[in-house]
């Protein structure tokens, strides 16, 4: 199996992007990752999105990126997990490149969802879920998110107002991200003051979709010599794993199996642990999933989650910096391309291009893209080599 | 690269299964391929399916199948790429298991299309043409394909009744398949007399949708003495291409280059040409794509691929024996599990399992999936060993 680097990342702004069709907005972000990698050309396109099928009606979405971008006969193919295709493409990416099959990939995560009328976004992101035994039963997303946070607040003894920090933090990064959704400061008043949707998940606990795509170019460290040179960000750990998909049908509903069962294939693939982590772009599309991603990713003990938000531990300058561009919660989160701008954000903090919210001194970041409830989670080690 | 070995196979029928749910075909089939391997797990789950996202309200097909069949915690995901969605899944197994990121892989192809009402399901189809260029005009699939069989038989001077040996040759090989959709012999009487849906394809020109899944478990050749002794049969070469969405884009629209693309890269990668194929699943979605698809992989001079089905060397006991258990034409076009049912059908081939319709001494079998009208195409070469 080969070492695989980047070579380059690309992205646009999460916003309403009326005025742009999806091709156009996966087309800014896969050729600032070729600009980015100084390269006009690739072998392979992977594509991740989670409902171009409805939400655009336009499926084969690795052709259709490939052919609008001008890289005519390249191999590619569309990736879905749910909120985590984004990070499925890029590890879909990563084997075409570690196997051989192909020495230039390009992943690519897009959606474009303010197309589609509010109702039926939420009917198309229900889709995440079960729909024989949780979209049909008539439970949203965002309900069985509630579920799991009301049952973990009554377990562990947490009230709403101590997962303040997870959104505040979120937000007061985002503000000096140009490409975030988000960019206004949060304070814990407005937290606390903000528009319920499904008791305890209020508005500052959810993130707001919309429109975006972010990109990487992926080559072989073997072949980095062709290229100028650069910072080299290699590719340190990857681990899948998968879950139940109905969230009852889990042994214990509040412990993230997958995310604990996939960190430790990439802490493993990477020959380090959780104490060697200096950035965490985490899946905080609900505060409550922040809180259950540092736990299974060993940052806090189980039920301890929001312990590290209250002690500061996750602003940019704390022990484990998260949602350090805004996360999903402010940066936004158009579902399957999230994965991929955790990753474009690593690999700048990794470079030391993240401005305001640069992690002091960071070699190694983490990222973690989660699909569904808990279902489909995908993690990714990167390290600066040089 | 590790070479990479096919443990076992399995299908549904493809019918209108309104008695089962996605879950159930997909599930009959994987399980069937992990009994016919000997195995009651594996480490990686990938669901070819194009679009269970609008047509069952259900996402995530990765995880969705792999918590279906029991296999907890696999690592998997949902490919796509229209109608090779199927061929997709397999060749991410293939990168999967080759490239060391795990031992044992499944790759499912899945498709539940008649609980959609039929006009739902024609615009579902559509979206694997371009949405703004094609189907946005007006242009369903099957139009599509209508304008080029029509340039086609006035380009090369072929008229519609010298199709008929396409449709023919599929529907007599159907009739000793017990999975196939469509089990009734035709005539050229038959053919001549169909219904007329897009002029110059008539119904005899196009292949029946359906439900159907059907799947395939891979592993390392450099592992297969763990397992009892069995028929051998290995990936000897494996390609994938695109080319533009919209068929108007191409330069020559009769011409497949994405599947001259394809299959070059896998006869180089097998060291051997189309000489050597003893039997060929092709992609007869249209009787056209039948002939333009045995031009394409050199079967067949340009404009020329009609004269090979009028010589009957089509047939199982002809030149290049195709649609050898139906073809999408009579076995059935469930879409996203079309590409599964080929290789299945190849591996059945060279294991001399295919009953009336084997092909005598078939060593060398070959499949071609096509998505959209030639935009993704997807050729495997598979060799029998022992």
């Amino acid at each position: 199996m080969r070492e695989v680097a980047i070579l380059g990342i690309g992205q646009t702004s999460i916003d309403e992007h009326w005025d742009k069709s999806l091709r156009e907005i996966a087309g800014e972000a896969a050729l600032a990752a070729l600009q980015d990698a100084g390269i006009n050309s690739v072998d392979g396109v992977f594509v991740g999105n989670m409902m171009s099928g409805s939400a655009n009606r336009q499926q084969q979405l690795g052709a259709f990126v490939a052919d609008w971008i001008g890289v005519r006969y390249a191999d590619a193919m569309h990736v879905e997990s749910a909120c985590s295709s984004g990070a499925a493409a890029f590890r879909s990416a990563l084997m075409a490149v570690a196997s051989g099959f192909m020495d230039i990939a390009l992943a690519v995560g897009v959606e474009k969802m303010t197309d589609s009328p509010g109702a039926e976004i939420t009917a198309e992101l229900a889709t995440a879920a079960d729909a024989d035994w949780e979209a049909g039963q008539g439970l949203s997303f965002v309900a069985i998110n509630a579920l799991i946070m009301r049952r973990y607040m009554y377990e562990y003894g947490w009230e709403h107002h101590h997962f303040a920090p997870f959104s505040i933090n979120a937000h007061n990064n985002a503000v000096s991200n140009p490409n975030a959704r988000l960019r206004s400061p949060l304070t814990e008043k407005d937290y606390l003051k903000a528009a319920m949707i499904t008791p305890p998940i209020n508005l500052m606990d959810a993130s707001p979709v919309g429109d975006g795509a972010a990109a990487a170019v992926l080559v072989p460290v073997e072949l980095l010599n062709r290229f100028p040179p650069r910072p080299i960000i290699k590719v340190l750990g990857a681990g899948a794993a998968t879950d139940t998909m109905a969230v009852h049908s889990r042994k214990i509903p509040l412990w993230l199996s997958a995310a604990e069962k996939s960190v430790k294939q990439a802490y493993s693939q990477a020959g380090i642990g959780p104490e060697q982590i200096d950035v965490f772009e985490l899946h905080d599309a609900f505060t409550i999933m922040a809180a259950l991603s540092l736990e299974a990713c060993g940052f806090a003990e189980k039920g301890k989650g929001p312990q590290l938000a209250l002690d500061g531990e996750i602003r940019p300058d704390g022990r484990i910096p998260i949602a350090t561009r805004g996360g999903l919660k402010a940066r936004g989160h158009p579902v399957g391309a999230t994965g991929m701008y955790q990753i474009v954000e690593v690999v700048q903090q990794l470079r030391g291009e993240a401005g305001q919210t640069q992690v002091p001194d960071a070699r190694i970041g983490m990222t973690q893209n989660i699909g569904g409830s808990g279902s489909n989670i995908i993690t990714h080690i990167f390290g600066r080599m040089n």
